[in-house]
């Protein structure tokens, strides 16, 4: 179509539009009416289904198809430059096909491929709906993250989310402006589960993955890492639990002698305060809502996920496929955007290498 | 000495100033010659004690000793009345000694009998240290909270802790503000022992407990609730975790059913953020770091710990004794005036009997 012609763009950032009966379609057809994609993003989707919701919803956007490889067109605003990937049955907003399960993981398959080729710097993913893949013949997935790990033959991942304000390096962990970024132990399991999933190596090896993409993606020479305990008040010296003793506070002094940057462990009602997070990059929760409520607050809607231990940057809005609003427009992009700004952000690190001291 | 004098104040507010190698007897010096207390606070401890500490930090305070019953001094900035109990032996700031555990008790005790007699409005908590008190010959003792309920003889209390902007009834959960408001199911338990401590039963009564202390102390007419989940994502429909469909859906199911504004279970992610707190009196989380994580947060170090359920009103500061800050005179007062102002607004509203419409 364009590749070649003068003005375009490569390929920076690959969308995937999620779940087709959820609000992703939408939410990146919302954007791209506004011109608030970043310079570089192509979306990954069925063009056609993309095209009529755009009609329905009354968004002026053309649907503009080209293959991983081909060049962009050039920065246009109302205009959505697709790698295509056909719906495998008709999709309705709010209503699930397990028939597309097929066609939600080959989006996927289509971004990583074109981050491993280089064909894309970074992918970004809109919301799937995990209940339906399972159902539509892939009993073994989980979700994003763990596809992504398996995908990529890496063996553990760190989930991190970050607010708006923290996008970027220079910003440290707190500036009294809702600046945070929490990494997590454990991730998506019953509370019941949590305590026997903090084991040594796991902490260890998480920490370790955290400490060096801090480093490698977000270019901070010495990232200083808070981590909390797993207990109310960290256990309060083996009062109110023994793992902080037995397992958390052993690891951290070993990094600790390495010379890793790390507090902890400290009760999280004590860490999420402005006088341990000022000097902080990340802080390092023991589990989901340990860290992920604070984060959400002090984010605000505007948060994003980021996969840390890949080798390839992905990130992925901080909510789910929304089936009830799903087809009316009315979903907030916000989580979308700083997803894109933040891959954005990261692909450009990428390229200039940049490394800053810690602040 | 001043009882019944022109101008002399009613005892509205008894503050236990707690553990003696803590930092809780100079926090209250620093408001009293900040002139910081609010009108009818009356201290209880050493009066001797306090005299030292003053002298030994250049606080310009005048320790006036007082019993229970009699009239307080007329206000004035730099007067601290007090209510003595004398310690067992001398105590030296951060040297914790056994043979106080019976001091620390009996400034509950006096406190208590206060409120109950009609001596005192509210009492306000500094902080006291369980481990010496334990080791001091009360093997059983757990903490304020279950003292008060005991002594109070009551079934069940329920921790409740209030940021600074949400002193007043007025002021809905979140406002932009910082105004928040959660309760907890369950307390000072290690992590692996709360999913089996959620209950219904217990459930149901701390929900009753919190939307009528809501009703009772904060004078709102018809509370609103937000309940979070126990497990991520509040289970995903059974997919993390199965107790938000075996107990907490059918509990709230029920006291909805009599008419009890209670939404949820709502992920604690989804719930703490403006969507869901805009239109919330409380939120009540299921454990400690669920919510005590965010309100801090939000807080931003002026936070105070309300005890609902008690025959008396009682708040307390936030934080522990920090025996590494005491007698420096650098530990921060801001917790104990947030506990002494909720504690009047309590009071205050007690005695006007006002109730608000839910806003």
């Amino acid at each position: 179509m364009h590749a070649g012609e003068a003005g375009s763009l490569a390929v920076k950032l690959a969308l995937t539009t999620g779940e087709p009966a959820g609000i992703g379609p939408e939410l990146t057809l919302m954007l791209a009416a506004q011109g608030a994609l970043p310079p570089g993003t192509v979306a990954v989707g069925d063009p056609e289904m993309l095209a009529v919701r755009a009609r329905a919803l009354g968004l002026a956007v053309r649907i503009e198809t080209i293959s991983p490889g081909e060049a962009l067109p050039s920065l246009n605003a109302g205009v959505l430059p697709v790698w295509p990937v056909p719906l495998r049955t008709e999709s309705v907003p709010g209503h699930l096909e397990t028939a597309n399960a097929a066609y939600v993981l080959e989006t996927l398959d289509v971004a990583i491929a074109a981050c491993l080729q280089g064909h894309a710097d970074a992918m970004v993913t809109a919301p799937l709906h995990k209940g339906v893949i399972v159902e539509g013949g892939f009993p073994g997935f989980t979700g994003h993250t763990e596809y992504l790990r398996d995908a990529c033959k890496v063996d553990e991942v760190v989930m991190m989310l970050a607010t708006e304000q923290a996008l970027h390096a220079q910003v440290p962990g707190w500036t009294g402006e809702s600046a945070l970024r929490v990494a997590l132990v454990t991730t998506h399991l019953p509370l019941r589960k949590v305590a026997d999933a903090i084991t040594a190596p796991r902490l260890e090896r998480i920490a370790r993955l955290l400490h060096a993409d801090l480093k490698r993606q977000f270019g901070i020479a010495a990232p200083r890492i808070a981590v909390c305990g797993l207990n109310p008040h960290a256990g309060e010296g083996g009062h109110l639990g023994h793992e902080e003793q037995a397992i958390i506070t052993p690891v951290l002094d070993a990094l600790r002698a390495e010379g890793l940057l790390i507090e902890g462990p400290l009760p999280a009602d004590t860490l999420f305060t402005p006088r341990h997070l000022r000097d902080v990059d990340a802080v390092l929760a023991m589990y989901h809502d340990q860290g992920l409520a604070v984060l959400k607050y002090a984010g605000f809607g505007r948060a994003a996920n980021l996969t840390l231990g890949l080798p390839l940057v992905r990130t992925s809005v901080d909510h789910g496929t929304a089936l009830d609003l799903a087809g009316r427009g009315s979903a907030d992009p916000g989580s979308l955007q700083v997803a894109l700004a933040l891959a954005a952000e990261l692909s450009r690190r990428k390229h200039s290498g940049q490394v800053h001291p810690a602040g």
